[in-house]
């Protein structure tokens, strides 16, 4: 397992206070399941009434966690719900044992919570390839359940992480009506992601009520604006998660659709994937890259991306070098359409390439001191039509490559 | 510019001794464009009779030369050809001012050898967007061919390094119909490519005769066999070109196609394209990966260059580290089929996993033996159909990173 001892250098400077959500408890136990000494399984219990709905990675390779969370999500649980998660192993390519696992899991914990089996939801996060121990985990489940607290959210946040170097989480408040709705998520992932202890994992609960269908739809639109949006490294694990409740608690219908819900939602979902990005392994930039103008949308997202997963953009950041050349050459590979000559770049406020060029005002010096910034925007028009994307990423270290190939997993 | 001492530790020991080709000579000089003291101006003259064929990059955003080079290169030149090369300076994204540039070099080319000016091809490589000083190149079209010579190609493949630790250099003879019939190539380029400094250029020349739809048409199919199947960093170089000659000064026509011609002529673009590799930024290992068993060649292709562009395996190979896990992810992510369960990955000869989990004979200690190995073959079958395909690339290592970030250019 890498260790890395250092705390990401774009974290924030603690872990927030979170608001309770009415309805949704969390425990966490140490089960020995890779590290020692640390909790490493999280329960989470979801009040009857409760909807939930999940969106997970697209790999052809997914673990038989995703499998089996993709097949279930679809049903309603007006009998609540239970999420368990694991770190230190991902029961990913495990074969039938790891079907047999997560089933083993499932019973365990419906067993002991009264709930149906298909009602609890599972995740795993960890090496790959390694038979997942689960007796280790259905021999706590009780331990788990008696242990649940509605103000066990930060624990729950630490017990998921794997090369994390910092808990994430974030939450908002909203008054609709007159009443207060709740927000509050976790996540787990420094990369975007390794399958190998990078994961990424969220969790968003919301006292809201919320029909399933609803919240199916909203979730899945918001992750393709911001989960979605995220890059470290271009790579994506087979286990990436992401699973919302809503308890209803708060007495507040949003079924038919809120603007304000679905705002304070999505603040969530963005402040959650930005700091997963923060946490990308080595990073010591967060880059914010967007494009306007082109063809189309999806275009525009096909060159945000170009242009956030591309080598020689990610380490002329690292190295602080206002290197514009770079960006049209990944603007130039994407396979989207681009016009050399229409094209215009900006690094945050300073014009630095237009119709074919490099701007006459531009100095390298205003380039260069932009470039020592923490936090950096890229922006590209096009000039060939309306379609927009904005993506997010960090650069690319020495920090990664001592994470990934220097530390034996 | 970036400046690394080192040779790559996978270069050859030495340039190969090329054979002449009759009716292609050529120059370098001197003209300071970026670096002192070096060479980096090339001139190379291609006799009357001759047929020119060529590829370019795919970029949208390529350079002022690559344009010229692509409308130029349909056209027959029964009366000789010239292509002339600068190192220091790619004249990509530099506009108008660019065209001006490419326009200047090709009248003075014209002026002092005879030739029509559209007979004339010309390359830059090396920064990107910065106005060529083509006036340093047109004052010495006269010492150049005034220079030229049969026996100047290793000079020539000196004079249009950049970031090369190497020259690059492959040679092939072959017997047709009772006659000799020679091939000599050189290629400059050290990733696939970053625009600055790194473009991929390739020369070669035959003396054997080919009409000019038939040379295209070899070129272009074998390009997609060799260069085009590897990958440094999956950055594409606004100004990559290969660019053929063929004098027919043999006497052998192979214009009716001929097999033995056309696996030499494969042999030496498969040689150049991995000496590219072997000088791959940073590289210290070579990496062959095979895929089979694909539904088709197509989506055989596609996971070969997921698992050769990803940064996760590309750090586990600099590892040292047999972290089949991560073939696993990249086959997952690629988009193209696979089924999970079918699946089985070879390190060399080593069964490592198959049917959805590790083999059951694959021991690790047998594995991370195996990727000590300087020259290493990632073998996937996907149990599908009959699509294959073939793709080489190399580790990704600490001096990528410095070569990219820590250095200026």
């Amino acid at each position: 397992m890498a260790t890395i001892d250092s705390v990401s250098p774009l974290a924030p400077t603690s872990f927030p206070d979170l608001p309770e959500i009415q309805g949704v408890e969390f425990a966490a136990v140490a089960a020995g399941i890779k590290y020692e000494g640390r909790k490493d399984v999280t329960l989470i219990r979801l009040a009857p009434g409760s909807t939930v709905a999940g969106t997970f990675t697209k790999s052809s390779t997914r673990s038989a966690n995703v499998l089996d969370c993709q097949a279930k999500v679809g049903i309603d649980c007006d009998k609540g719900a239970a999420f368990i998660i694991n770190s230190g192993n991902s029961n990913a390519f495990t074969g039938r044992a790891g079907e047999n696992s997560v089933a083993a899991i499932c019973e365990a914990v419906a067993a002991e919570t009264g709930l149906s089996a298909d009602r609890v939801f599972t995740s795993s996060t960890g090496v790959i390839g390694e038979r997942l121990p689960h007796d280790r985990i259905t021999s706590k489940v009780a331990e788990l359940s008696a242990g649940l607290s509605v103000d066990g959210i930060e624990d729950a946040a630490q017990a998921i992480m794997t090369t994390d170097t910092f808990a994430k989480g974030a939450s908002a408040e909203v008054e609709i009506g007159g009443k207060l709705v709740k927000i509050a998520g976790i996540a787990k992932g420094s990369g975007m992601i390794a399958p190998d202890m990078a994961t990424m994992l969220v969790y968003i609960f919301t006292d809201a009520k919320v029909s399933r269908p609803v919240l199916q739809a909203m979730l899945s639109e918001l992750t393709d604006k911001t989960f979605n949006c995220i890059t470290v490294d271009s790579d994506t694990s087979t286990s990436d998660t992401l699973l919302m409740g809503a308890t209803g608690a708060s007495g507040v219908d949003v079924s038919a659709g809120d603007a304000a819900f679905r705002g304070a939602l999505h603040g969530v979902m963005q402040e959650l994937s930005h700091l997963v990005v923060k946490d990308g392994e080595g990073a010591t930039k967060f880059v914010e890259v967007s494009v306007t103008g082109a063809a189309n949308d999806a275009d525009a997202r096909t060159h945000a991306l170009a242009i956030a997963n591309s080598p020689l953009v990610k380490t002329a950041i690292a190295g602080e070098d206002p290197n514009w050349g770079r960006v049209v050459m990944a603007i130039g590979k994407s396979g989207a359409a681009a016009d050399r000559d229409l094209l215009s770049i900006k690094f945050g406020d300073i014009l630095v390439a237009e119709k074919g060029w490099v701007s006459a005002n531009y100095s390298e010096e205003a380039g260069a001191n932009y470039m020592k910034a923490q936090e950096l925007t890229i922006s590209v028009d096009l000039g060939l039509g309306s379609g927009e994307a904005t993506v997010w990423t960090c650069d690319l270290t020495h920090g990664y490559i001592s994470i990934n190939a220097d530390y034996r997993s």
